[in-house]
């Protein structure tokens, strides 16, 4: 009983954002305790400590990018690992105190994220609205009923069921098709087993003497046929101009394709961060030429290992 | 006299923050009217409107890297120019009202850019504070006034003086470097002279149909010797995985090295966009190696021109 | 009259010769004055004297690969273009003296390229004959006449209606499909109108001071999307490792995309001789992709022309 | 005893030869039996039977290029070897029969290869003579003697030690640094130690269905950091157009950024042939950056077998 007590899953709260519904896919789970926490931070911390099996956070957004604290964050607590990817469409209703309408809207509290999502919808609807930043987007609507200072919050559907809210307006994201990708993150342990239908996360620095590196790195990938779904730079922090990559390849790391291009890099970079290898949220098989498949690879280890080990008895 | 009326400026307002600072370094806009506005988007909404000249907007900090909204904006927003760039170095003070101590505070008003920048300082200081994200880093500071929940706030150097506010800590930026940069963007006008120390930014989608067509982007620039001091990937926001990279490359377009990079870029992309070429705020002269000199592209086309233009009658 | 006479084409002799069959497939050659000369040297010279207003020479075989000879010629002699190419299969008879029979045949005169193309034939038919090479295929038959010390010659099919020998053996070739490239070489002129199938070919030496400067240099055809139908390497001369290339490029001059490579092999070679644009003997149309197209060129020269002229009292 | 009868190595004859020369250089070979063979097949084929345990063959001459009939004969013998390099100095002198003076000498006999190397001194000091090739230097001299049409030729210094021949002209080789480098070919067998200054030999085809094909081939050594001293295509024979290349990579087998090269070049091509790893010639040692040093290999191999052997009961 005492195991259970512990396997406990931490989530950005509160209940009821886009990560509740992420966590609410992965079937492990199910029936276990889920901590709402503040922050990124907090969620990766609970994992370093053992206070949760695992974190589900924000990594990007389709129509609002990476996201940056989530992309520092990995890069800087070590011996985490991406276990699972999980995608969560993203749509936005617009709602306010009961008895209020549109027309009396002047302050809107949202999200940064969320705000910018429903930028266009909120320019023609609202042209005179000012904007108050909330930390979720669920604080933004339950602050609403805090007294705050907004007439309407960005929230996401369902938020009424759990709030006295009226919605003045729904769908009003920019994008119908806006998704958010989450993924499940765990201490460093086994690799997920290889699907045909995985990803690779790397975080990578480029060597700061050697101009070009940035095309000397995709080449890394290139020359072994790995597609990459994700290059996002962000800055190392100690200077202007110096960057490491954020990459998301195609493929797992137990593909030789894959492993071989995780060798060039370690090679190339001053620092490479493996984040994991784990199954595609869109289930979607690896495409790639049969020049890189895997008995090409183990074909040509065996013909080196032929060459080198000529002996003078030989044939 | 009218003319002068209408010479303008916008700026992230309030008086008091950094992006203020940086339009203090322009020489033209000394004398003239400063319009504080409440987001990119207004600002850039005064340059293409003509009620101001130009506007100063932060593009990258570097710690928290490229300032997505302003980045986005300026892939929307048709026949803008960048023609300046300023840097400004970065600290914080942690303020509150007059009575209250360190020991007392446990909520903290912060821009989340500042407060990202803090986040050592503070989890050190202040382990157990909650964060309420504000608008600009003065609006932080200055809301304390109204009464708001926080206990204190971070804001910019100097705030004191213009606020009724006690400094309870200074220098509490996690990196003593940090420096932001801005860029001053006007309508769509000549652009400013070379002077042998110029940045020249471009927004550029990816042809959707070839893959490793990032690495062919990057080979345009590689071919003709142009270095590149930021690349970003920012998502195109129509479909997961689809991204326009933002680029500052070394040069002006004016040297024949970026001239013929860009044509490149321009044959290659379905859509490129120029942002212009400007001089860089550390007027460090661009190197490159003397093959790619503009004597060089000059020679070659007045060979090519002979080459073409041979006729049966001459020598 | 006087001009008429001026008019005179010439081949590797003597008649008979491949490179005879070659010049007949020039129309405009047809009832003017066919010099047969002795070398690629002879036949360049009579093209800058203008002792001949044309050569017919032979510049790459399918089976024994580029003629070093031509090359090196083409590399040195300045101020000639070549003008057209030309296909012609290639095939061997084993001739001798009348009475003679295979049994009897000790020693073959042959030129060393037609010799070592009917290799396996010699092998495995005449397995313990000798080797007297000759200057040409016609010369190796018409010496047995001279009563030299070889038994049988190899030589072009036909022979024997024009000497009193007798044919021993037919298509002795190793390969059936073996076919020789000539070029007709001129002096420096008008390049031929395109066609549409055009081939261009240049000969480039490398610099000497970057590492992977042949990559470099691959990638100026590569990044305008040129295909290369040839690329051979050549000793400059002067040390032991120093190449020249000789190139031969899908497409003509006035082809947007094959001007632009130039362009930049231009600016990055010590040294790029320009030797035509021709059409292809197999008339086969040049394939490339619609992002080379020559719309795609002048299109980004008149964005970049736009971007670079812009003035203040523009829109 | 039987066993050093065998012991015989085999060279492009007769005796005086400068592939003699180079066989000469060889310690192993001092003392044991020198057979002088007509030409690449005979030589090789002695290696092949075991009638020789190695052949000196040339490979590649400083002024002409690389010897096309070794390059092809090695892409065809299966199970060679090269197990060493060498080098000799070229030059030539011109011998006649005793008697004669230059002024009489209007028919030269010389190999192709002597021959175009002493094309400048021929053309400026003999303008009007003719050429009569021959199947070797050596045997261009002997044949003065057995009454041929030639009057003088051209041959290797000291020729007249042997034979009754008068020197007519000595250094007329139009490069006085001109140079032959030879390989000594065995059959395979044990590759030689790495001495840190070595050489690798492959012989590559181009898979057909991939455009660009070349500059990927290359590519396997430069993002290895292998450095390439030699490459030159030669057709496969099949049909105009398709080439395999003669490769020699800086460094050794048993180096690992040498190995992973070969790796990747297996993986790529439909065919590699490995012909050795063997001191280079010149004796002097590879240079390579430190990125590409064995112990980045060995440690990036490490790093991922730690990565992939990750287990859950781990830390």
């Amino acid at each position: 009983m005492s195991e259970t007590r512990n396997v406990s899953y931490s989530f950005l709260g509160p209940a009821g954002t886009f990560t509740e519904a992420a966590l609410a896919q992965v079937p492990e789970a199910r029936g276990k305790a889920w901590r709402a926490v503040n922050n990124v931070g907090e969620a990766l911390a609970d994992v370093v400590s053992g206070r949760s099996v695992a974190a589900m956070i924000a990594i990007e957004n389709s129509v609002d990018g990476g996201v940056s604290a989530t992309q520092d964050a990995l890069a800087s607590v070590p011996n985490l690992r991406i276990i699972g990817e999980y995608l969560v469409p993203v749509n936005f209703v617009l709602v306010a105190r009961p008895g209020t309408t549109l027309a009396d809207v002047r302050v809107v509290n949202a999200h940064p994220v969320a705000y910018a999502q429903c930028r266009s919808w909120l320019e023609a609807t609202l042209p005179h609205h000012g904007h108050i930043p909330a930390s979720s987007n669920v604080t933004a609507a339950s602050s609403l009923l805090d007294g705050d200072q907004a007439d309407a919050a960005i929230a996401p559907p369902g938020i009424d069921k759990r709030y006295n809210l009226a919605v003045l307006a729904t769908g009003i994201g920019d994008n119908p098709n806006a998704v958010t990708r989450f993924v499940l993150v765990s201490r460093r342990a086994a690799v997920p087993a290889r699907t045909g239908a995985d990803k690779t996360s790397v975080i990578v620095e480029l060597p700061e003497d050697r101009p070009g590196s940035l095309l000397d790195m995709l080449e890394q990938f290139a020359t072994r046929g790995v597609n990459l779904s994700l290059i996002q730079s962000r800055p190392i922090g100690d200077a202007m101009g110096r960057y490491r990559f954020v990459i998301d390849a195609d493929g797992h790391i137990q593909d030789e394709r894959v492993a071989d291009a995780l060798l060039g890099l370690r090679r190339f970079s001053p620092k490479v961060l493996f984040l994991g290898s784990y199954p595609r949220a869109d289930k979607r098989p690896i495409e790639f030429t049969s020049h890189y498949d895997d008995d090409v690879f183990i074909g040509a280890r065996a013909w080196l290992k032929d060459l080198i080990g000529d002996d003078p008895s030989g044939t």
